[in-house]
């Protein structure tokens, strides 16, 4: 069972809509993150904004080791992975709270600066740190983080919402943090990767979350439709998209993002940079549809704003699945014209199971 | 280091108290729940109700193993002690989010009753479960679970607020919990420990959190001042009253509540049910104080109400400080009263390493 065979399995079907709403619940389990209506507004006076809620987690020897991440970069990105989550329902980032499960093997000195990592993404996103949990831990590290953001009523961009004739976009380049932790994994000697990849490998270590992004896209008016981030991958996202909003994703090969630094690595490594743009995670660009009309006013303004905006494809009418237009013409389509159209499998970011 | 001067290593003096007022922090780490005012209410209106958080983690080998805890027990429990921490602000539960890092030898029937317990604890408490991450684990189940709830703006009870003069209560018997974990540890046979001693080792697998008794002492005018609850043991609770409100609590071992099974249990197997109930933890009830001239109606309540109120001690003015007052006169106090008082241990509950 993948991750959401099993949680449907676990948690599907437990507490009915309804008796979510009475406790405020505009959207549970399934999203980047949940939207809560906590009633916190006078009695009868609907609130402005909503509530949002997300929780990450990353494990020792299943998300990092000795060898890929340092203790700052760790507390950094299990922060930066949720504040990644926000951003991709437009939402601006508020709060954390921080369970560690800490072996013996960490001491004190360790964990310091594991929080100075957390605190430095905190800083630089405006996330107070205001609670937590620590508990000791047999063998590996644990770290969960939950936050909180709020968003404006209206405006929450949920992964259910995108509609045929819509443009897909991605704003920013893929596929740079599974090439760092290629370098990672393959170096020989500590630092090696980092001295001679320094930016696929800080891509993977220090991922930034699209916060600006995703508040662009929620501003009233863009015509932004659905929104996910990048971290289980681009194919992966894209069928999240596909099966929330019951649509057909396409994407174009030779519209993809690619950095001139994965592209570089790829080639002097023999690898494949397209399983990487596809398949490899933690990028957390943010993935989206938008209504073709505003296609003109999004790319101005991300432009005007120093952000980048990619369209790399669109949506059509049809059962969910994500195709990729291949490059190079390997045959001649029904349609007459010379393109060939792959389903993408649906599988995502597996870490070190790869 | 203890998990306290671990905790302030890591965070202390991070973020500045008015960095953290912009992002809404009413109340930060060092409670049984932050509070924040998101700002959700109409721009200028102060907002009636106040968000609590907190987050709470279960760690395999550490809180439980296969001899103490069923599956379900975990899932409910790994809630349970959340609930508790709202309980222990006045608060009503509303929302919980789960991380779960899952073992191979945790194959998903196992997972689905640790979720069938899990929800029967969010049904008896009316939470809804809005979200979670899953992720594998090299060798053990680490549950963590996040939890919202509110509370009116003016009535959160801090752990701080301890006067000088007040009562000290306690709304169950304590060391429950601590004798059913004995029970279970010293069984030869699954489920012997069960058959012999439903009633305290229910007690630990299956807390019981106080919602309504807090919500009683949040109540308006009811003059209770601060609150914990006594998921540490009733020493270490008290201790974090004594320190966080620069007080002295007074304590009467023959005034605290005992449970008869817990008694018996003892008795039986030689040991010192003072020791459960001074350092035992898990047993959720709420230790609090209250302003004396609402001790009378306070017991009126809650015996109207059928939730146990047991008074319990004395809140004096002097350095940080709790002290036992023996039920065995061994001397002759310097006010010439047959009484003997001492000092308790700061130590807290340690699971499994005692």
């Amino acid at each position: 069972m993948d991750e959401f065979a099993s949680i449907h399995h676990w948690t599907g079907a437990r507490q009915s809509a309804e008796w979510q709403q009475r406790r405020g619940v505009v959207l549970g389990i399934g999203d980047d993150t949940a939207i809560v209506d906590v009633g916190l507004a006078e009695e009868g006076v609907a609130a402005p904004k909503r509530m949002l809620l997300a929780v990450d987690t990353m494990v020792e020897t299943v998300h990092f080791n000795d060898a890929t991440m340092r203790e700052e970069d760790i507390g950094y990105k299990a922060l930066a992975a949720n504040v990644s989550d926000i951003a991709a329902m437009g939402g601006v980032p508020l709060h954390a709270l921080v369970s560690v499960s800490v072996p013996r093997a960490w001491g004190p000195e360790r964990m310091r600066r594991l929080y100075d990592g957390l605190y430095a993404c905190a800083e630089r996103y405006g996330v107070a740190v205001i609670g937590g949990d620590t508990t000791s831990s047999p063998e590996h590290l644990v770290i969960a983080v939950t936050v909180t953001g709020t968003v404006e009523a209206a405006l929450a961009l949920r992964r259910s919402s995108a509609m045929p004739g819509d443009a897909v976009f991605v704003t920013g380049a893929v596929g740079m943090a599974a090439a760092g932790l290629h370098a990672l994994l393959a170096q020989r000697v500590d630092g090696a990767a980092e001295a001679a990849h320094p930016i696929i490998v800080q891509a993977h270590r220090r991922p930034a979350p699209s916060v600006r992004a995703g508040r662009l896209l929620a501003a009233h008016g863009l015509g932004c439709h659905a929104l996910n981030d990048v971290s289980d991958g681009l194919a992966s996202e894209a069928w999240e998209i596909a099966e929330a909003s019951g649509v057909r994703v396409v994407l174009h090969e030779t519209e993809l993002p690619r950095s001139g630094s994965m592209a570089a690595y790829a080639s002097e490594t023999g690898m494949d940079p397209l399983e990487w743009m596809l398949y490899g995670g933690e990028d957390y660009a943010l993935l989206g549809t938008i209504d073709k009309t505003s296609v003109i006013a999004a790319l101005e303004l991300f432009r005007k704003e120093g952000i980048p905006f990619f369209l790399i494809g669109e949506i059509e009418a049809g059962d969910a699945a994500v195709e990729l237009v291949r490059a190079r013409a390997a045959g001649v389509s029904h349609s007459g014209k010379q393109e060939k159209r792959v389903q993408l499998a649906k599988r995502g970011y597996n870490h070190f199971k790869r």
